[in-house]
C-alpha cells in the first residue's frame, strides 16, 4: 500500500519565517518516503483544499526547498478563511473529506494563529465524527504572540527585532535633530489586542532615558491628558520623545484610538492610524514637530532583519509536526517551551488543538511598568532571548534572493466544483 | 607654530552613513597632526560654531571613530539652520570669526545636502570678504541624491537599498494574501522634490509584473483618474497592486497630495500622509482592500541594511575633504565620478561650491518610463551598482552595536553668548 500523502497549507497573516516552518515539514517529511508520500500544499491555504488547488511540492527542487528558510510571507499562497462548524456548513467538511479520498491524503497540518488553529482542531474532528481517517497536526505561527501554551510564537521574534532595531535607528535620528528640528518620533506598529509588538520596541530602551520613551499598549486604556503631559516631560528632559503606538491602542470605552470602520474577513475591524492621529493630537496640543512612521507589512515581512533564534524555532515546529503526525499524535500542536532565560535554552513540546483554538494569550500585567508606558525587566527577560541571533539572506545584486517556487498544481481529480459561500 | 585645528559639522537631515564621513575625516586628520590639530566637532551643527559649543573629538578613543563607520543619523548632532547672506547679517559671520580666531581653527568642514553646501559656500567667503584665512570644504550628504555634480549623494545608496528591500519583502507579502484580502499595498517614501527615492523602489521589479506595479514620482503630475485605472488593471492582471508614493507627489497645479500645512526651519512644506490619502482613493472609488506604509525615519537611519557601496563613499568623501583641505583647495566638495556603469567603477573629484550652493539635481525625464510609473533601464543602471553590498553593522545581544561618543564640550573661552534670531 503506498503511503499517504499529506496536505500543507499556510494560514492567515504571514511572516518572515513561515516559510522555514514549510522548509522543516517538506525536508522532514522527505526523510520519510515510506510512511509519507507527496506533501501538497494548499494553494491560497485551506481554500485550496476546498477549491482542489494542490501544489506538488515534490516537484520542487531540494534547493529551491531550503531557500524557504530565508524566502518571508507565504510561498504557496495564504488565506483568511474559517471553517465554519461541523453543524454549520457540514458541506465544507464532506467537500474536504472528497478533495483528501481523492488525493490519498492522510495528514492534514496546518500552520496559522489562533483561528487557523481553530480550523485546524474542526479538521481533526473529521476522523471521529465523520470515520474518515486523518492525523491532523496545527503548526503554531503569528507575529502577534497571542497563542497560549507555547512560550512565543514563531513569526514573533522576528517581528520583535524589527522593531526593536528601527526604534533604536530612528531615535539615533530624532536625537541627532531634535535641537532644532523634530522633537517627536512616533513608530505604529502591529498587534491588534496584544501588546507584544509593541513591548518589543521597548527593547531597544538599553538604559535609563534611551527611546521609547513611551509605550501605548492595548492592555491600558489611553488617556489623553496623562500622554500629552508625559510627552512633554520627556521632550523637555531629554529634548525628545520617541512614542511606540500599538495599533490596538484604545480608549477605555474599547474604542481604537483609529478606527478605520472597515473589517476584514474575520469580521475584525480593520485597522491604522494610531500614528498620525497621536501626531496630530500633539501638535495641536502642545505644537512640536513631529514625525511619524507606519511600518505595517515592511515588518513582518522583513526577513532581511529576521532573528536566527525565530528562523530556527519556525523550522523546529515545522519538523516536529511530521514527527508528531509520524508518531500518530492528532489534533495536536507543537509548542516552544522554555527552559531557561539565561542562557536561554528551549524544546518543543506539545498542546492539544482542542485547547489551543480561539484562545488568546494576553500580555501578563507585570510585563507593563506602573506607568503603563514602558515594560518591566521581567518582560525584557521573556522577550530578549526572542531575537538573539542574525540570519541573514543571500545577497544577490544588492537585494535579497528570495525563492519563487513553481508551484504546479496537480490535476485535478473531482467534476464538481465547491461553491464558497 | 601649532598647527590650525579644524572645524567639522553635521547638517539637514542625518543619513544611515553620515557618520562614516565623520569616521573617514577624523581618521584622515588624526593621520597628519603636524597639519591639523584638533577636530573639533560642532555640537547640532553650525549653531555649534556661534554658539562656541565645541565637541573635542581628541578625546574619542580610535575605537568609537572607527565605530562611526557602522553608525547611524548624526553623532555630534545636527541641525536645520541656515546662515543669512553676509550682507544680511554680518554679525553671524563676525561671530564665527571669533570663535574660529578663538579656539585657533583654519579649517571648516560642512557636511550637508544642497542648502548647507549654501552655508559652506557663505563660510568660504569669509577668507575673501572678510580677511579671515579659513580653507572650507562641503561634504556632500543626502538621502534626498539631488546635489550636482557628484554622481550620487551619500545617504542615498542606504535609503535605495532599503526601500528596494522593503517593497521586495512587502510585495511577497500581499501576494501571499491577495487571494482573500488585501489586494493595493503603498509604502510612502521621501523625496521632497525629486523622484530618487520612489525610483529606488522600482529596482525590487525584476521582471515584468513584479512589483512595484505603479510608482508615483513628484515630477509628474497625478492624475487621480488614470491612477485609479492602472491600479484596477493591476489587481485583474497580477491579482495585487504594490504602489510606491513618493512624499513629493503632487497635483498638475503643484498641490501635494497630502500637505499637513507645517513648514520646517527653511519654509519648506512638512509633508506626510500621501499613503493613507491615496489607500483611501482606492477605497472608495475601487472598493479594494488596503494596507499602506510609511517608512519615515526608518528608512534614512536604516544601518542595519546599508549599502556598503554607499558606506564606502560616504567615507571616501570625508577623507577626500582632508586630503582637499591640505592641498589648500577652499571652496570645493569632493564628489563621486562615475567611471563606469557595468563594472561599476568611480573615483573621486571635486565641484566648486560656488556652484553647488543651492542647486536641486532632478531624475532626468528618460529614467522614467512613458506612463509615468515605471522606470527605464537607464535608471535601472544608474541606480542599481549604489545598491551594491551589504555591510552589516556588529550586534549585541540581538540589536545592533550603535557607538554613543563621550561628546565632550571644548571651555568656552568667548565672554558674549550669541543671540541667535
Amino acid at each position: 500500500m503506498s503511503p499517504k500523502n499529506a496536505f500543507y497549507a499556510q494560514s492567515g497573516g504571514v511572516t518572515a519565517v513561515i516559510n522555514a516552518s514549510a522548509c522543516g515539514l517538506i525536508e522532514t517529511a522527505r526523510q520519510h518516503p515510506d510512511k509519507i508520500g507527496k506533501v501538497y500544499a494548499g494553494h491560497n491555504g485551506i481554500v485550496g483544499a476546498l477549491s482542489e488547488e494542490l501544489i506538488d511540492t515534490s516537484l520542487e527542487s531540494c534547493e529551491d526547498i531550503a531557500a524557504l528558510k530565508h524566502t518571508p510571507a507565504g510561498a504557496f499562497g495564504s488565506c483568511r478563511y474559517k471553517l465554519h462548524n461541523l453543524e454549520e456548513n457540514k458541506a465544507e467538511y464532506e467537500r474536504l473529506i472528497e478533495v483528501f479520498k481523492a488525493h490519498n491524503i492522510g495528514y492534514f497540518f496546518y500552520n496559522g494563529g489562533g483561528d487557523s488553529q481553530d480550523t485546524a482542531y474542526k479538521v481533526s474532528q473529521i476522523s471521529e465524527k465523520m470515520g474518515y481517517p486523518i492525523t491532523c497536526v496545527g503548526i503554531p505561527k503569528t507575529v502577534d504572540n497571542d497563542l497560549p501554551f507555547t512560550d512565543n510564537c514563531p513569526g514573533f521574534g522576528s517581528v520583535a527585532k524589527y522593531v526593536a532595531v528601527s526604534i533604536k535607528e530612528a531615535a539615533l535620528d530624532i536625537a541627532s535633530m531634535c535641537n532644532s528640528s523634530t522633537k517627536v518620533f512616533i513608530m505604529e506598529v502591529m498587534g491588534r489586542h496584544a501588546g507584544w509588538i509593541a513591548a518589543a520596541g521597548g527593547l531597544a530602551a538599553e538604559k535609563e532615558g534611551d527611546a521609547p520613551h513611551i509605550i501605548l499598549f492595548p492592555e491600558i486604556a489611553f488617556d489623553r491628558e496623562q500622554f500629552l503631559a508625559r510627552v512633554e516631560q520627556c521632550v523637555k528632559q531629554y529634548g525628545y520623545c520617541v512614542v511606540v503606538a500599538s495599533e490596538g491602542a484604545q480608549y477605555e470605552d474599547g474604542r481604537f484610538l483609529a478606527d478605520s470602520g472597515n473589517k476584514d474577513a474575520f469580521g475584525h475591524t480593520q485597522l491604522g492610524g494610531v500614528a498620525p492621529t497621536l501626531a496630530t493630537m500633539i501638535k495641536h496640543s502642545l505644537g512640536y514637530k513631529y514625525h511619524w512612521a507606519v511600518a505595517d507589512y515592511l515588518q513582518r515581512a522583513a526577513r532581511h532583519v529576521a532573528s536566527a533564534t525565530d528562523v530556527e524555532q519556525a523550522y523546529a515546529m515545522g519538523k516536529a509536526a511530521i514527527e508528531f503526525a509520524l508518531a500518530g499524535r492528532n489534533a495536536v500542536m507543537p509548542i516552544i517551551v522554555r527552559e531557561s532565560d539565561k542562557p536561554y535554552s528551549w524544546r518543543v513540546g506539545e498542546a492539544p488543538l482542542s485547547q489551543v483554538a480561539n484562545q488568546e494569550k494576553k500580555m501578563p500585567i507585570h510585563f507593563i511598568k506602573d506607568n503603563g508606558y514602558a515594560i518591566t525587566d521581567s518582560c525584557r527577560e521573556y522577550l530578549s532571548p526572542l531575537i538573539q541571533g542574525e540570519d541573514y539572506p543571500p545577497y544577490v545584486n544588492g537585494l535579497p534572493h528570495y525563492v519563487t517556487l513553481k508551484n504546479q498544481l496537480v490535476e485535478k481529480k473531482l467534476r464538481t466544483e465547491f461553491k464558497f459561500d
